[in-house]
C-alpha cells in the first residue's frame, strides 16, 4: 500500500468491488464492508475486486454481538414502525436476520479459502481463537476504538493496526467498553492521546475528508488516516443519488448520533426517521434486531428515492465532500498533501 | 504576538495576572478571563498584567446573557443545592448576582480606560453599537463559534478574528445561535469547513495542548490556535492544587459535558456534584440564575478541597497535560513545533 489512505469497509453496500479497487489501485487500501454479508456474497464480493485490482484490499467484519431479544419490545416498535410499511407498500413479514457466530465464522473461512491478506473488525475485539487462526496465516489484523482504554485492549488482544474512530465519524460507533456516549471524543484529542499509548500504529478516523485532514492526522502521531463519508459521495458508492446529493448539500451541524436505525449508535443526517422514532429509542430491541426491523423500509425508501426515510450516514465534514471518482478523490488527496507539505 | 498561541480567557479565577503575563511574555498572547469581573477587579487585573508585562495581552468578555428569571426553578434548585451547603457549613443566603447589560458596559468602560488592545468574546456576539465603538479605537475584537453558521454571524458582524471551539473543548460551550447539542463538532471537522467559508483569521480551539495539536491546526487551516486546560494545570493558574492534580490524573474519557453548575452547557470532569445534579438537569434555572445559586458551594468546596463538588473544567486532552510553568508550556509547544516542522 503507498499511501497512507484507507477506505473504512461501510457495511449495506456502499463499498462496491468498483470502489474498493479504484482506492487499491490508486495506492490507497480498499475494504470491502462485509458486515451483513454472508458468505455467498462476500465471496463474490472479493472474487470481483480480486479481478480489478492487483493490490492489496481488507474485508471489514462485524464481531459477533451479544444481545438480549426481549419479545416485548421487538412488538413494541413493529407496530410503531408498521405505519412506514404501509405507506412504502411493504407486504413481506419481517425477519430477524441471523448476525451471529455463525455468520462470523462462516466469513472467516472465506476469508482463509479467498486467502484475504488484511481483515478489519468493528463493535469489539474477536474471541482468541480466531484471532490466533487468522494470525496463523500471516493476515493483518486491524482492531476499532473511541478510546484509550480500547486501544489499549486491541494491542493486548494482538491487533497489527488500531482505528481510532473519533466523535467526528460517520456510520456506526464502534465503542465496546463504556457506553458511547462516553466515548465520544474528538479526533484531534483521541489521536495523540492514543498514539502515546499504544505501540501499535494509529490509524485516525473522523472528520477527515481531504489532504488537510490527513497531514493533520499524521501530525497528531496517526500512520493512517480511515476515511469513509468522502468514498460514500464518489460516482463508485453503491449508495443512491439522492444519498450522495444529501451529503454534499450537508452542514457539519445537520447530523445526529441516533440509534434509531439499528439498535446502535450511529451518526447519520437527521431527517424524518430520526425525528419520528427518537422518542423511543430507550425502548428499542438491541442492535442487531432493530437493524433487521427497519432494513425493509430502508431499502424500500431507497427503491422510492425517499431519503427521508433512509439511514443516510455521514461524518462532521460533510462540506469537504465531493461527487467525483475515487481514483480523483485520491488523486487530489495526494496532490494536497505534497502541497502542505511543501508550504511548511 | 510571536507566536499564534492565544490562552484562553477562562473566567472564575483561572487567569491570575501572572499565568496572563507569562504566556505574553514568552510571545503567546494571555487572556485575562473577566466574564465575571466587576469593573474595580477587571481594572486590577489588568493593571497588574501591565506591570508583568509589555507584550499584548486580551480580555475575554461574556456577551450578556438573555434570560428567564423562572421563580419556581429558582426555588425547586436552591432546595436541591441546600444539603450541599449545609455539607459545607455555608450559612449566608444566596445572591443573584448581576451579570447584565450593565456589567457588560462598566467592563468595556475599563477597557477603553486603560487602553486595552485586544477583546475577545464568548456567548455570542455584542451590540452592533458596542462594536462600533471597540472599533472607532482600533481595538482588536476575537469572537467564539462553534459552527460555520457562528462563524459567519462573527464575520457580518465585524469581528476581526474568530474562535472556532471544537467539541473537544473543556470550559462553556460559546454556540449562540443552534441548541448546543446540534453544535458539538469535533475541531478536525470544524477548522477546514470554517476556514474555506470565511476570510477572517480562524483560530483552532478544542484538544490541543501541545506541539502536535497546534500544528494541526494550522496545517487545517486555522492561523493561531487557543489552548485552555493546557494553562489551567499551570504554576500559574489561580486553580487549588486538587483541582490541577485532577486534570493530569484524568482520561480522555472522563469529561462530561452539563448545565449543572451554571445553567449553561460546559465540559468538565465527571464528579459526585454532576452526578447527582444531572437528573434535574431540564428543571435548572437558565444561566447566569443557576451559576448564582451554586456559587457559594463551589468556592467553599474549593477551600474545603472537595473537588467533588467543584466544577473542574477540562477539555478532552487531559493525558496531554503538565504540572509546570506557563514558560515552561511555551518553550515546549514552541520546541515540538520546530522539531515537527523539521521532521516534515
Amino acid at each position: 500500500v503507498k499511501y497512507p489512505i484507507i477506505q473504512a469497509g461501510m457495511a449495506g453496500g456502499v463499498t462496491t468491488p468498483k470502489l474498493v479497487a479504484a482506492v487499491s489501485n490508486e495506492g490507497g487500501l480498499g475494504s470491502i464492508g462485509a458486515g451483513y454479508m454472508d458468505a455467498a456474497q462476500l465471496r463474490r464480493h472479493i472474487q470481483e475486486v480480486k479481478k480489478l485490482t492487483k493490490n492489496p484490499f481488507a474485508v471489514n467484519l462485524f464481531t459477533p454481538p451479544v444481545y438480549d431479544a426481549s419479545k416485548d419490545k421487538i412488538e413494541k416498535t413493529n407496530s410503531r414502525l408498521q405505519p412506514f410499511r404501509d405507506h412504502l407498500h411493504i407486504s413481506e413479514t419481517t425477519k430477524i436476520d441471523k448476525l451471529t457466530d455463525s455468520l462470523f465464522l462462516e466469513q472467516i473461512e472465506v476469508i482463509f479459502e479467498e486467502e484475504v491478506s488484511i481483515c478489519s473488525f468493528t463493535f469489539g475485539i474477536p474471541s482468541v481463537e480466531i484471532i490466533q487462526r487468522l494470525k496463523s496465516r500471516d493476515i493483518i489484523l486491524i482492531g476499532t476504538a473511541t478510546t484509550v482504554e480500547e486501544a489499549i485492549a486491541n494491542e493486548n488482544n494482538d491487533m497489527d493496526m488500531v482505528v481510532m474512530q473519533g466523535s467526528e465519524a460517520g456510520g456506526h460507533r464502534g465503542s465496546f467498553i463504556k457506553p458511547f456516549e462516553d466515548s465520544m471524543i474528538g479526533t484531534m484529542a483521541l489521536v495523540p492521546q492514543a498514539s502515546d499509548v499504544v505501540t501499535i500504529p494509529v490509524i485516525a478516523a473522523g472528520g477527515i475528508a481531504e489532504g488537510r485532514g490527513l497531514v493533520a492526522a499524521l501530525v497528531l502521531g496517526a500512520q493512517a488516516v480511515q476515511m469513509g463519508t468522502a468514498f460514500v459521495t464518489s460516482l463508485e458508492s453503491g449508495v443512491i443519488d439522492a444519498y450522495k446529493e444529501a451529503i454534499v448539500n450537508s452542514h457539519e451541524d445537520q447530523t445526529v448520533v441516533t440509534s434509531v436505525f439499528s439498535g446502535k449508535p450511529a451518526r447519520g443526517i437527521q431527517n424524518e426517521f430520526i425525528s419520528k422514532m427518537m422518542d423511543y429509542e430507550d425502548e428499542l430491541p438491541e442492535y442487531p434486531l432493530q437493524n433487521s426491523l427497519t432494513k425493509s423500509i430502508r431499502s424500500e425508501a431507497a427503491k422510492q428515492n425517499i431519503t427521508e426515510w433512509m439511514s443516510l450516514w455521514c461524518g462532521q465534514s460533510p462540506r469537504l465532500t465531493k461527487r467525483q471518482s475515487a481514483r480523483q478523490t485520491m488523486l487530489e488527496l495526494i496532490t494536497q498533501v505534497e502541497g502542505l507539505v511543501k508550504r511548511s
